[in-house]
């Protein structure tokens, strides 16, 4: 007897933007990094992967759906996800021979994001967690987030770092096999929740070198590259770690504004140089450095730190809101975003900070768009099914 | 019986751009730099400091006028030039006491660029290899160019390098006092006479940072910066001197587009990070690269570099000039500058190299004017005295 029985599970999974950044692989084929990174979850109530797994002896073919198109899953990548699953799922089944056979049919995987695609958010990250999350929690693996990461890494590198909540770290790992190579939950949220993050969305530009490529440009022809990878990464690593164990948001924030300038520095340094940060993104770091050196007691206010394109994400606590989130407010004030989903409200800050008339101006000719989210947790179930 | 006569002696002398950059000091007093670096001296058919050094008994005190405005020259830096040639002088006169006691008068200098000072080109290095040159030649002094570089070099480090013609090397020097940190030939003009430099003039922006500032904010913060000392450029020295000699215009190519990028990389890594490129600059480089790419034998046309400020200087040769010049003049074509001094046209390219439509449309707006100029000799003595 045929079972025709459609299985399904859903989850929602996270964004992460990283304040120690992932840019190079030591194995482009298993996505193994030349340097450890770590981030921050975002709060899925702004951004998240929404993802139903299903599957069906009446299936005939694996499929993927995004935002309602359809997605190409012969991709080494995806397969690579799908076997791993399948083959956990395997596991499962010669274990307990009652269980329903799922790792011999076909999947059809639908997913939605809560963000516009367009904004040049790192997408990719959340949308593998959720895939690789979704399909476990179809196939009832016992794996833990961190198993689940090795996975979900081969995917799309960053997205390791979306199956958990807070403060993960994604470990470079030694082995050539990438089985050590994994994230691990360095906070949860709620050990430092007051963090925010202001995002500002420049206008659409298009990429002009794709991550997966620039990377790979990065390591064979920066001269800076190694030094960063090898020497500068695995220090901050660790003060990176503390810093967020002991709450301390001045070396938070000093090393992730260093961070963020390494990374883009090394882009530069690339034949041919790679710049994702444009003339909108060092408006923004303009007015943050001034917002930083007018701070009453001299500590950082808040963060910059910029991934492969030009949209600014600023991280504050929320006790500085208004100075803050309330300058960006005071020259983005006509954009959308201003009514974050957790109903939060912005006052407009009183004044500029001296010296920032300029770089007002261009924000707001090259912001389209802000975002205001929080540091949140990692993937949820639901039983809100896409299909 | 007291000489009232005055004394004069005039020169000209020439801007130099550097391939190989000068960023970061290792004595900030004396100018030493933490590398060695090398530049091409451009023509002063188009751009260069005239300068006439006048001294007499009958003056009262030392002064210099630059473009007509009196300049302050209490400075310690332009104090040491003025000191080590009177001692320079006065070593000249106890050879020869016949000789009158120039060392003793004051001494009035009037110096005049024939280009626009807004124009935000380094004009500090040929303002002070002139002041050098012009009172050498007053004082009649021995000393040869390399010897005159040592004290040019106390004025602005660049200014050393704009003693000589051609293809010029600063050798770092390893002494405390910097007696070996002078500027020697690498080729005169001669050797590679068919180098041109097309400058793209960005519309006027205040700089944000000024080099001396900025390069000591590099050292003191960069986790880049000694790796590019230590490391980086050494190898490169070597490779652009032999580049030089064989007039390999690939590698010549190659790394002067790479330390530029490099430079610009280590002042986006210094905290807080240094643009000195805009949104127009990378618009250069991206013509620049596409040009490169579409070269007939692979081999690049043309080489662009920054110096501390969003004005891009591209290298390409004579032969050359219509594939390079003429794309940017099909670019730029509305811009002056087009008419060089020496009376050279430049035929427009027929098409854009293949998608740099938005970069052309961003250097139509960035861009105020051009230089097209070429390498030159260097300083020249002349009788047309400015006072």
């Amino acid at each position: 007897m045929a079972d025709s029985q459609v299985h399904r599970a859903s989850t929602f999974a996270p964004v992460n933007i990283a304040v120690i950044k992932y840019w190079g692989k030591r194995d482009a084929k298993l996505n193994l990094p030349t340097n450890s990174s770590l981030s921050v979850t975002l709060s899925q109530d702004d951004l998240r992967t929404h993802t139903t797994a299903s599957c069906s002896s009446t299936f005939d073919r694996d499929s993927l759906t995004l935002n309602g198109s359809d997605q190409d899953i012969s991709g080494a990548r995806t397969q690579a996800c799908l076997q791993e699953l399948r083959q956990l799922r395997q596991e499962v089944e010669q274990k307990d021979g009652s269980l329903p056979k799922l790792s011999e049919f076909r999947l059809k995987i639908v997913s939605e994001n809560n963000f516009p695609t367009a904004a040049g958010l790192a997408s990719s990250a959340a949308g593998f967690a959720a895939l690789v999350r979704a399909i476990a929690n179809l196939y009832e693996l016992p794996a833990t987030p961190t198993e689940l990461s090795r996975i979900a890494r081969q995917g799309s590198g960053s997205a390791c770092r979306s199956l958990m909540g807070g403060y993960v770290a994604w470990e470079k790992g030694e082995r050539a096999d990438g089985l050590d190579s994994v994230a691990y939950e360095v906070s949860p949220a709620s050990h430092w929740p007051n963090m925010q993050a202001l995002i500002l969305v420049a206008s659409a530009e298009k990429k002009d070198v794709s991550s997966t490529s620039g990377m790979q440009q990065t390591v064979a022809s920066s001269a800076l590259f190694a030094h960063r990878a090898d020497e500068v990464v695995p220090k901050r690593m660790k003060a990176m770690e503390k810093a967020v164990h002991e709450q301390d948001f001045e070396a938070f924030a000093v090393l992730t504004m260093k961070d963020s300038n390494n990374f883009h520095a090394v882009c530069l340094d690339t034949q041919p140089p790679i710049f994702y940060m444009n003339d909108t993104s060092r408006a923004a770091v303009r007015v943050c450095e001034s917002l930083n050196a007018a701070s009453p007691d001299g500590k950082p206010l808040c963060a910059y730190t910029f991934d492969a394109g030009p949209n600014a994400v600023i991280y504050y606590l929320a006790e500085n809101e208004e100075q803050v989130a309330g300058t960006f407010k005071n020259i983005l004030g006509d954009k959308t975003g201003w009514e974050g989903a957790r109903g939060q409200k912005v006052n407009k800050a009183g004044a500029l900070p001296q010296g920032t008339e300029v770089a007002a101006e261009v924000l707001q000719k090259g912001i389209s768009r802000v975002i205001l989210t929080a540091v949140g947790d990692g993937p949820k179930k639901t039983d809100e099914h896409l299909c």
